[in-house]
């Protein structure tokens, strides 16, 4: 998520993803990660819990600038297009580090145990928006659903970006992303 | 999920929901459990792999249910239209449970472990009908986000359902809920 800062947190979550890389992430050890980054275990586990975790670093900052972007939104705008406009500032961020996020979802990908905890992360994006929308006055069911399909919209986008290098713009991929959603819960107006 | 046969399985498994009612999921030994079942635990452990295990033993019913359903809609269907029939069938089903859906969604909603392995589920059921959607030719994003849709539709109704025992007829929650969706992916025309 987002560019490296040159900081020890930083330097460990990059160490980290290259030896994931080279020799999986099961068989990486924090003490590698450690070594590799020029730093000591201690300061491994003062920035992460867990060789998982490093994974997911950026995930607080993620659900940060969703709600805040949402927020952001005048309330005058359909949930559905605020929401979009909260994912598309997410994937602008996220494109920053197109490769950071290209060997991470590799490792994810390998990983069943990282799969799961991906689906929680999704998930609590998804809390986070729809949270966000009932605090705004969009109530239920409403609501959850334009969260739900925010972060469907964002899951598959985000497939299509990190599996064709060809394409670059992933916010522009979030919209195009939505409008499929869009005819594809409309029904019928996209069958051969 | 479903009616409780009177079989050792389905012994195990309402014993063992009625011991994490009363005692809580951790508290609750297999010992427990196989002996409140009249068993024992090596039989126990021919059926479920774990505790855990016991509250998802419908899921590949359910999976399969979804998918055979699926499959029997003429493919002339739009995508969206025929995941409805789906879940539909999949709402009849689980509501011939109701007692046994609330006791098991109490456990879970007590569990932060549960609730990531209901995600897990979830994320199972709805790849499992994109695969099918594809099987039928539907192409992607298109089979991908009508699958997450669906699978949203169904959470959101479960949650409704679940939450108020008024709210008697799950399938037909699940045809309002899709039409909530719809609403509001197409935006504007719900804000007050």
């Amino acid at each position: 998520m987002g560019r490296w800062e040159p900081n020890a947190q930083g330097r460990l979550a990059q160490a980290a993803l290259e030896l994931y890389g080279e020799r999986g992430f099961v068989q990486t050890t924090v003490a590698e990660i450690a070594k590799r980054a020029g730093l000591t275990e201690r300061t491994f586990f003062r920035h992460f819990a867990d060789k998982r975790e490093v994974l997911f670093w950026g995930a607080a900052a993620l659900q940060d600038l969703l709600v805040r972007t949402l927020d952001a939104v005048p309330v005058s705008a359909a949930p559905i297009d605020a929401v979009a406009v909260a994912i598309e500032a997410a994937a602008a961020e996220i494109q920053q580090g197109r490769e950071f996020s290209g060997q991470r979802q590799a490792v994810i990908d390998a990983n069943p145990e990282l799969q799961e905890r991906e689906l929680i992360k999704l998930a609590t994006l998804a809390a986070a928006l729809a949270e966000t929308l009932r605090r705004r006055g969009v109530t239920d069911p409403t609501a959850s659903l334009t969260a739900e399909a925010g972060i469907a919209v964002f899951k598959v986008a985000f497939e299509t970006w990190i599996a064709d290098p060809t394409r670059l713009d992933f916010p522009q991929l979030i919209r195009q992303t939505l409008d499929e959603l869009k005819k594809a819960t409309a029904g019928g107006s996209f069958r051969p």
